[in-house]
């Protein structure tokens, strides 16, 4: 009765997403809203505070990291007035510009993000080119108490979301040194451990073989090596084949490697001192171990640097972690300034777990809409609900069978439907119908529900008393407002 | 200590934003989160689902509106396969391209969506390039019914948020039979009703010499004028003229200046319904007028159009607005889908209605670390305040004295300081400090927190009492953990 026009058109555009790039349900919005406000409670519970900066920057800060994986990762856009800009690849170097930005900040500056990140990747079935984020930092602190604060919130938002994470912790201080150790320039650490950081993926047999003098990929891609030569990976290899339960234990054992490395002696003993306040902290050797193989691709990390573990993963590394990374300000001040932070990549929690998706519908009742002279009644119902607490659907859509709007809420997931026809009407009564009772009545519900599976789910109340026979209703079905 | 470089470097490149892009404080970050909070708790009362769509899309979707100001002021995104991409404009055509991308979909689909949108605008004050925009939408409903839902919902968000809105009603079914009214064609409806918007912006009197010939404007710019003679102006005016406070009212006052109009009749019926509904629901006319200056600039609406008003506002707009459109699907699917929704810019409202910033600190305790003998005591006291619900910080940066530790406390807006020195440290007490004494003493706060302000707002309490009396003197000073 609105549209202008009627006759049938020729469409012209088809309706698609770019590769890479999806919807997401209504369950899987629904779980990521909830697990986000998990996640800011955790935050808040510790003094964090919410920063918002915005999705786009200029495109010479988005890439201000130096690695070359930023650079030809992140989405360039074109400004009005011409400017180079993009899309932020993370959220990491957003606080850093904003940090230098604003020079009287007072420090330490704790905050949490989150929001969307773009990267230019090659999709993978849980890759995508636009995924959430999760971040939490403590800029301006540069004791050990800041990266077993970070390391705490991390285990802590993750337990929040329902699981048993392990967090890994190693050292790029250390790691650093182990490359003295190894006899390996330092300006080859980024390619030694960016190597490293695919062992999860290629296995240690490939990287060995590209740590040498590279190999050809089952593709049968030429994948360039970076040369270091038997002793060198001899060297690396007996580091990391240290392992153990036990963080002291662990520690111990780096010692035992590096000890006549210059300025490893410093490095393992802030390595120590973060193992000891997560201790304090209540973080013991069931929640946090030591992992060496742990090297986290970036770049600008400069101390502790950690990833999270969940049993039952099936995407390592989708869970997150983080890091320190003191000299990260340096790009824009010109001078060191502490911090440590960690992500957790939301949407790839829900994908890489398979989180069981929330509930599709919201609405805990629909009020049926079948008889065009009581539309004014179905719409007192819905309000009186709603008035009442309980989420409440009016049908208004084109189908006029009751049949196919008990479809409708079953297709929807919509536990509890509200009928009032001329025979309720004429008993001042209305149907409630538990669209769950067959489903109860095969898996054999209990004593409580018998009552109502045995009716076919569906008893008469009085229609004044309907908000609290629904409520009711809804708690006895485990489906409560 | 974990730095790896000390000497200073030039920095490069300076720490910036371009132009028309920000960074929220956290204080405005706290206070979006809660109004999308109350803005999903009243979607989810009545059963809308929530969607997400990426912000990026192809650039041929974003613009299919039609309109030359969508095709100008959105932001072009290049992909890594050279695609043509922008960044969404609004959130509406996105959920459309969703619609009929799920042509098995079941209709009615009732969601709402909220996220950053961008627009290549000329930036103001209170005017972004990025923003927040909160969306909900009824798809599949040809009901006035829909229409009653979209408006009540919006009314109902900006309740929530504390306002007294008024929403501003009227009909583009109606406007586009002015034109026939007015002898006007059809084909110059988007350039009469893009220059009517404008009423708000440039007055009356330049909107009648823009509908005619156009005019100079004070900066000496040339406005091309519509070309509509003065009869036809005249009988714009006519309508435009009708005003009431009560809708049945200005409806019996549209019917009788379009009497003669073929096809308006039906259109008032439909307006009449969507007003009828809207009393059924409860919303009378202290909370929506038929307001007829309300044209709506988007060209894609096809019945009702609507704006909110808050009193005190001044950025009149900005609280939002919505309407059916009907015939969007249509550029997709070759024939129309009834829809019907709405559209809060949640920053805007922030901004344009100096809507009181929320509280800076998240945290409601700060524990001073002054002693590094006792940093141990410190963190355990943290810990025991936030596993008691207490947001609690641990100061970690490198300010030794207890002065600058206060300093930045006060600074955060953090209400309450621990303090824990050698004295109470052997007496088994802590200090409890009130950051707002000086300034209750100096608003002459009431009874309850005089004992507060004569001892300098400081009291010493046992250790073991800590979390029960740091609630206590919280909720005593009107800041609750």
């Amino acid at each position: 009765m609105f549209a202008q026009h009627t006759a049938p058109d020729t469409p012209d555009t088809a309706p698609r997403l770019p590769r890479g790039f999806r919807d997401l349900s209504p369950a899987h919005t629904q779980l990521r809203e909830e697990l986000i406000q998990k996640a800011i409670a955790v935050c808040r519970n510790r003094g964090l505070v919410p920063l918002s900066t915005p999705c786009v920057e200029y495109l010479d800060i988005l890439t201000k990291s130096g690695s070359e994986e930023t650079r030809q990762q992140t989405f360039h856009v074109t400004g009005p007035d011409g400017e180079s800009l993009g899309l932020r690849y993370e959220l990491t170097m957003s606080l850093a510009r904003h940090i230098a930005e604003h020079r009287n900040l007072m420090l330490p500056f704790s905050r949490y993000q989150y929001g969307p990140v773009w990267r230019a990747d090659k999709p993978g079935p849980a890759r995508f080119r636009e995924f959430f984020q999760f971040d939490f930092d403590v800029v301006g602190a540069a004791s050990e108490l800041a990266d077993a604060e970070i390391i705490a919130l991390q285990y802590d938002i993750l337990a929040a979301f329902g699981f048993e994470p392990v967090i890994h912790l190693s050292s790029r201080g250390v790691l650093n040194r182990l490359l003295d150790y190894a006899f390996i320039p330092q300006d080859l650490g980024p390619s030694v451990f960016r190597v490293l950081d695919k062992r999860d993926k290629i296995g240690f047999f490939n990287v060995r073989r590209e740590l040498a003098d590279g190999y050809v990929d089952s593709s049968g891609a030429k994948i360039p090596g970076v040369g270091l030569t038997r002793r060198q990976i001899a060297r690396l290899q007996a580091f990391l084949d240290i392992r153990g339960s036990e963080r002291a234990d662990v520690i111990a054992q780096i010692r035992d490697v590096l000890r006549n490395v210059h300025g490893a002696s410093e490095e393992i003993d802030s390595l120590e001192r973060v193992s000891n306040e997560l201790a304090e902290h209540g973080y013991g050797d069931d929640r946090v171990v030591i992992d060496v193989s742990v090297v986290r691709g970036l770049e600008y990390y400069t101390g502790s640097i950690f990833e999270v573990v969940v049993p039952g993963t099936h995407d390592s590394g989708a869970c997150g972690g983080g890091g320190r990374y003191d000299s990260l300000l340096r790009k824009f001040l010109g001078h060191d300034v502490p911090a440590v932070g960690a992500s957790i990549g939301v949407d790839r929690v829900i994908a890489a777990l398979d989180y069981p998706a929330g509930r599709n519908a919201t609405a805990r009742v629909l009020v049926t809409n079948f008889d065009p002279a009581f539309t004014s009644d179905y719409v007192k119902m819905t309000w009186d609900l709603r008035r009442g607490g309980i989420a409440a659907e009016l049908y208004m859509g084109s189908e006029q069978s009751i049949g196919r709007q008990l479809k409708y809420a079953n297709h929807r997931g919509v536990p509890l439907v509200v009928i009032c026809g001329s025979d309720e009407r004429a008993n001042g009564t209305v149907t409630l119908k538990n669209m769950l009772a067959g489903q109860m009545l095969a898996a054999g519900a209990g004593v409580r529900g018998e009552w109502l599976a045995l009716r076919a789910g569906e008893m008469e109340v009085k229609r004044e008393d309907l908000v609290t026979s629904a409520a009711r209703l809804l708690q006895e079905i485990g489906q409560p407002a």
